[in-house]
């Protein structure tokens, strides 16, 4: 399953409005036989990618998906309960429960009778991780949003003069350009577009054409050509996408936060002390301490030498 | 060597002006015959305290110890390269030379005289990093110094308005007054005194005794009752004791930075994020962001949950 949805990875930032699935098929001897991740636009489905090179080798065997195959006949595919029941597998593993009404267990329960063996509940949580953007949409009708802030061990993002470059290094800088090619959407503030005119591009061999849709976060609705503008947070929900990466400035991320509008931390932090430097937050209203504890856990700590990424999730009752 | 490192840190923040050696003796057999460390106030050494209970275990055996045995005799005690050769040890692993004019490589040379087999540099960082305060002191005719910061992710030491309980649990917490008991001398600005009026002590069951000499920055030299005071960083050449602990407020912490006078951060960190709050530091002097790196390498990192410690130690040429 852990394959699944590293396959699952693959689509992130380019399903929408179909969640990234990942899928692993093993034939009756538990050889891998075919290897599958929803293709961008969403179609077709991470099952019928995984189906297509295994031809008869499925017949007996297992499929590992990260979700529930879909139940709906659409005009744009088959649907995949049925693809996997007609190839003949014995055994299906399925990470969580498709949260689409038009699926939401009939996957599952199509599966079962046909003779299919079920299990879910492996992986869940690293699965749901995986599929934030597609969750995001499903459950609170917004893109799911990363924030990303490159700062020094005091917590400071420039030099009091703005002075920014660098302060992560060149491996850091590189997995956050990685990061972006995930993201339909990336965001930045007024401020910074008008200080920094970033290009937010993609500059990683091979993906220079991931670069996501530039948004900026602008009162007046003002926005440079072929850039989006959103006047307050909650515009995203009418944004494309079901991913959005936030990057700056400090009072962006501010607003956002203070929305309860981020789901995702991603804190590159270098070995460097700045002292008396640009804050990396600004004020997110917080009044009482208590209130800013149990909203964050770690989920993935890195080394990009001489730099650390650190990884939060928002923890939300859902 | 791990081991006698491990002792080693028993003595931390009691022996000076000694350093705090650890020293384990196996037999012939390569059983443990004697473990030792420094005693308080420096006397009896590590090696004198290994011996004791070995006994004649100790001929034909190895004696690991962190820090090169004196070879100099002193009306407080015999000279331990002696006693390691009347004890007619075979073999002694030695992690560093000591700097000490009066030793200096002459134990070593003593001990091969006699025969025995030398081998040193084993573990040296480690043994280096153990017997930081000894080596600041000897070096740089000052104590080694710690800064502690707790703080939020986004580098805030407290809220806008000063409040600071808590940002860090009560794990962390625990661990910063074991931090304590480990240094001889703990400072505060005179900002901090006044508002916070804190004990410094040692809140851990059995180490309540061990609470560090109390100290304010303060440039008019006031101090309450049982406190020292020293007017500007560089006046901690004056203090006694060799392992000095600063702990806030961002004014202080800074002072220390600006003048290069800081050899290792504790920064705990909770995964909280506080936006808009007293900053970690105030102005240290950096200029150019260059100048900021290579400066700081993590040596240590723990979890102490729900928050993080990291450990920096500043990279210096010798």
């Amino acid at each position: 399953m852990a394959a699944a949805i590293a396959l699952s990875q693959r689509g992130r930032g380019r399903t929408a409005p179909n969640p990234n699935v990942g899928c692993i098929l093993l034939d009756a001897q538990g050889r891998v036989a075919g290897r599958g991740w929803t293709q961008p636009d969403g179609r077709p489905h991470a099952e019928a990618m995984a189906l297509a090179p295994a031809g008869e080798r499925a017949r007996g065997g297992t499929a590992y998906v990260t979700l529930e195959p879909c139940a709906h006949e659409s005009t744009r595919g088959p649907c995949c309960a049925d693809l996997l029941i007609a190839a003949g597998i014995a055994r299906a593993v399925i990470a969580m429960a498709d949260p689409d009404p038009r699926t939401d267990g009939a996957g599952i329960t199509r599966l079962r009778q046909a003779g299919i063996a079920v299990e879910t509940g492996l992986l869940a949580d690293e699965a749901r991780a995986a599929m934030a953007g597609f969750l995001a949409r499903r459950a609170w009708r917004r893109p799911s949003v990363t924030l990303k802030i490159a700062m020094s061990l005091d917590g400071c993002i420039a030099l009091a003069d703005g002075t920014s470059r660098w302060i992560t290094g060149s491996a850091a800088r590189a997995h956050a350009h990685l990061e972006r090619a995930r993201h339909e959407l990336i965001l930045i503030g007024r401020g910074t577009l008008a200080a920094d005119h970033p290009r937010l591009d993609v500059r990683l061999a091979g993906l220079g054409g991931r670069a996501p849709q530039r948004c900026v976060l602008s009162q007046s609705g003002a926005a440079p050509d072929g850039w989006l503008a959103i006047q307050t947070p909650a515009d995203i929900a009418g944004l494309p996408g079901d991913h959005l990466l936030i990057e700056g400035g400090a009072r962006t991320a501010a607003s956002f936060l203070a929305k309860d509008l981020v789901d995702r931390l991603l804190l590159y932090r270098a070995p460097i002390l700045i002292g008396g430097g640009l804050a990396s937050l600004a004020d997110i209203g917080l009044f009482d301490l208590p209130d800013a504890h149990d909203r964050w856990r770690l989920t993935d700590a890195r080394t990009f030498a001489p730099d650390r990424l650190e990884v939060y999730e928002r923890t939300r009752a859902d």
